[in-house]
This record gives C-alpha cells, sequence and structure tokens, in this order.
C-alpha cells in the first residue's frame, strides 16, 4: 500500500490534473464507483487506484485514505478512482443523422450536462472546436455522468466540419439570438446539424456566417438561457425521424 | 475609501457568505454589474460596494482591490458588488396557471439554472422545500443570472403546498423514472403543476405518493437526465394554454 503523497508513482498521477501531461500521456482520472464502472465497460481503464485490495484486480494500485483524499477531486471521495486511456476519438462521419457542434464552451458543468443529454436523446456525433474546454476536465467528467464513454466525440475546427457537413448536405443550424427564426418554423429534417456557441458570446460571426439557418427559442422576461439548456431544447424538439 | 480586511464593517459583510447570517439579517451578497444592475432594478439594493467612486451613490462603500477580493466570491472580481435585501417572498397562490415544486434540490448551478428556465418560460409560481440549497448562495444568484429578483417563489413544505393546489384542483405531475407514462401522453392542461426531485434520489416517495400523476422523457443508453435539464424539457413541453 502506497501512504506517502510524495511517492513517485503518486507525483505521476497527480500530473494527470493538468491539461498538459493529460494532453502528453493520453491518460486522463476518473473518480467514484459510477465513472470507474463506465470506463470499464467501455474498456478505457489502464489502472484502478483504491483503498481497499477487494476493489482491485492484479494490476490495482492501494493506496491510504491520505494518498487517496490527495489524488482525489472532491473533498469526500470515494474509495475507487481510475487511471484512463482516453479513447480513440471519432474522425467526422458524413452520413449521419444528428449533429451537434460546440463553439468555444468553456464552463466544465455545461459541457458534461451537453454530452450526457446528446447520448440520451441519441445524437450521433459531437463536433467540439479547440476552444472548448478539456474534455478531460474532471468537472466535465462528473458531469458527463459516464456518458463521454459512449458518445461519439470528434474535435476540429468548426469551419472545417460546416464545410464538410456542407459537402455532405447536412443543413447546418446556429443558436443565435439575432436574425433568427423560431424554432418551431423549421421543419424536422433527415439530416440536421445544430450549433451552441460560447456562454458569453453565443456562437461567433465567423462560424454563424458559414451556417445555413439560424435559430432561437421563444422565450420571455430574460435575455437568454443557460446554453446547456438551450441544447437540450433543441436536442428535445428535433428527434431523428 | 475602507483597505482593511479587518475593517469592522467589511468583517460583518464577510459573514453573509454564511447562510446562518443571511437568515438572521434577512440579507445577501451580489456580484458583478449585471446581478447589481438586476437588484436595482427589482428596488432590492441595501448598500453598493465598490472599488471606483464613479460607481457608488452617497451611502455606497468604497474599498480597495485588495477587500474587494476578499468580499468577492471569484477569483477575479468586478470592480462592484451589493448587499441586497431579501425580496420579501411571495406565498402559495392559488389560481396560477404554471407551478414548479423542487423536491430537495441539492446543486445550486442547477438551482439557479432552474430560476433562469422557469422565469424565461413564463412559469407563474416556484415552489421550493426546506431541503433545497439555500437560494441566496452565490452560486445560485449566478446561476439566475439576476432571475431570482423576478421569479415568484415561495418556499414551503412540499406535502403542504400539494394539498393546496389539490384543493384548487390543480393536477400534480410528478418527474419519476418508475411508474409513470411518457411526457407525450399528457394533454397540455389549464393548470399544471410538476415536481422535480434531488439530483440523487428524485422526488421522495412520500410526495410521489400525493401526486396525481407521472411522468418521464423518453431518453436511450443513459439512466436519466440531469435534473435542470429534465425541468427545462417539461416546461417547454408543457407552455402555457
Amino acid at each position: 500500500m502506497i501512504t506517502s503523497v510524495q511517492n513517485e508513482t503518486i507525483k505521476k498521477i497527480m500530473k494527470l490534473k493538468q491539461k498538459k501531461y493529460r494532453d502528453e500521456e493520453n491518460l486522463f482520472l476518473v473518480e467514484g464507483f459510477h465513472l470507474v464502472e463506465e470506463a470499464k465497460k467501455a474498456g478505457c481503464i489502464q489502472r484502478v487506484i483504491a483503498t481497499s485490495e477487494n476493489l482491485l484486480d492484479q494490476d490495482g494500485l492501494l493506496v491510504s485514505q491520505k494518498v487517496m483524499e490527495k489524488l482525489a477531486f472532491t473533498k469526500t471521495p470515494q474509495p475507487i478512482m481510475a487511471i484512463c486511456r482516453k479513447p480513440s476519438h471519432t474522425s467526422f462521419q458524413p452520413s449521419l443523422e444528428r449533429y451537434l457542434l460546440l463553439d468555444g464552451i468553456q464552463d466544465p458543468g455545461n459541457l458534461g450536462t451537453i454530452i450526457r443529454t446528446a447520448l440520451a436523446f441519441g445524437y450521433d456525433q459531437m463536433i467540439l472546436s479547440p476552444e472548448c474546454v478539456d474534455l478531460y476536465n474532471d468537472k466535465v467528467i462528473r458531469a458527463t455522468q459516464g456518458a463521454l464513454f459512449q458518445m461519439k466525440i470528434c474535435q476540429m475546427d468548426l469551419l472545417e466540419a460546416i464545410s464538410l457537413l456542407q459537402e455532405n448536405h447536412v443543413p447546418i443550424y446556429a443558436t443565435s439570438l439575432h436574425h433568427a427564426l423560431s424554432i418551431e418554423q423549421y421543419p424536422i429534417q433527415k439530416q440536421m446539424a445544430f450549433v451552441l456557441g460560447n456562454e458569453g458570446q453565443g456562437v461567433s460571426n465567423e462560424v454563424l456566417k458559414q451556417c445555413d439557418h439560424a435559430l432561437y427559442i421563444p422565450i420571455q422576461s430574460i435575455d437568454s438561457l443557460n446554453v446547456a439548456i438551450a441544447g437540450a431544447i433543441v436536442m428535445y424538439h428535433f428527434p431523428k425521424v
């Protein structure tokens, strides 16, 4: 059992809390029974870390409570974590029915919740702009509730994604508060792609210009909805046909 | 200008970060231009705090950057905060069209987002169980984006609220994953009340038993939606008639 937070293995694992090292090592951390279970199902586990031998297989890493508290993201951690290999991300797939493009989503909770919702509504592929918060940030992972292990996620420049979608005749709808039609005015199509924008600025002008349509959700009293809420309503409103 | 974080006035204001003192004083803090503006519109401001005289009226409190950083909730605060009087909460109003009941929502971001969404969709009154996270928690307020100054919110025991609604012939729909009908199977009524439950446990059994109906949102691949997402879809699906 490792009992020192100064242990070299522990120090290496701690580094995975930084995006730079996650990118270098192609690894990330998950915490708690539910996420470890989901990672296992997805075949992503490199090594399980736990405070009790019963929770470990042969390669597992047994650590003291103190070490677990150091490694964990939450204050009162569950007795289990895992080092996971980043799933090999899908490249853009041209003939799917529903795409969701994210333009610079910054809040980890929003990104995670959008992934969870997209999976729940059967959306086929998500495309994240390079400006989005890191997918392997612990708060993102927690908010996905494990959905990131199942969702097809592709990280690429949105302008490039938009031209690929357009080459494949997939209509692209940006969410926008200006020069847009109400969500109810657009008929449901077999293939559709939607773009959600940054929390403060919305969809960037350069992306907006390339989209085929703009839509808004009719609301009152307030300027806008939270982006994860707006995304959920768009996905609910435009189910697959 | 107050430059010391040891100043008695500052110490008193700091106490408002704790629910206990917010309850005792009937005051709370908001941070940043947008929320201070919304508080002003609602007539809730007791005192503005700022790092520049231009931002203050006669009663305002001028503080140094260091003091502002101590008072603020965020790491790089805007130059303005305000002490607000809690809005006098509405008591239960019997003849409204749309009610949203919250049973023990724990996450501040979820509570704030639900308030923002309820206002945006014109819901008339929200009823919060005593187990919900404090409405005046800074993260709740931030997530409302100011909507808490406009939404009619009533805090009371949910079983009591449910009997009042039933006396007034308002049908009550609990969100539930079990023994429920799909959201599409319920027709839109003139008056409707919906109950959303705790993030982990959902609507409690004792509340569920008293509701007239149970509904779920059809999803796939995953057990449940985030509660703020589920609430948004229910409100979008059942607009006022």
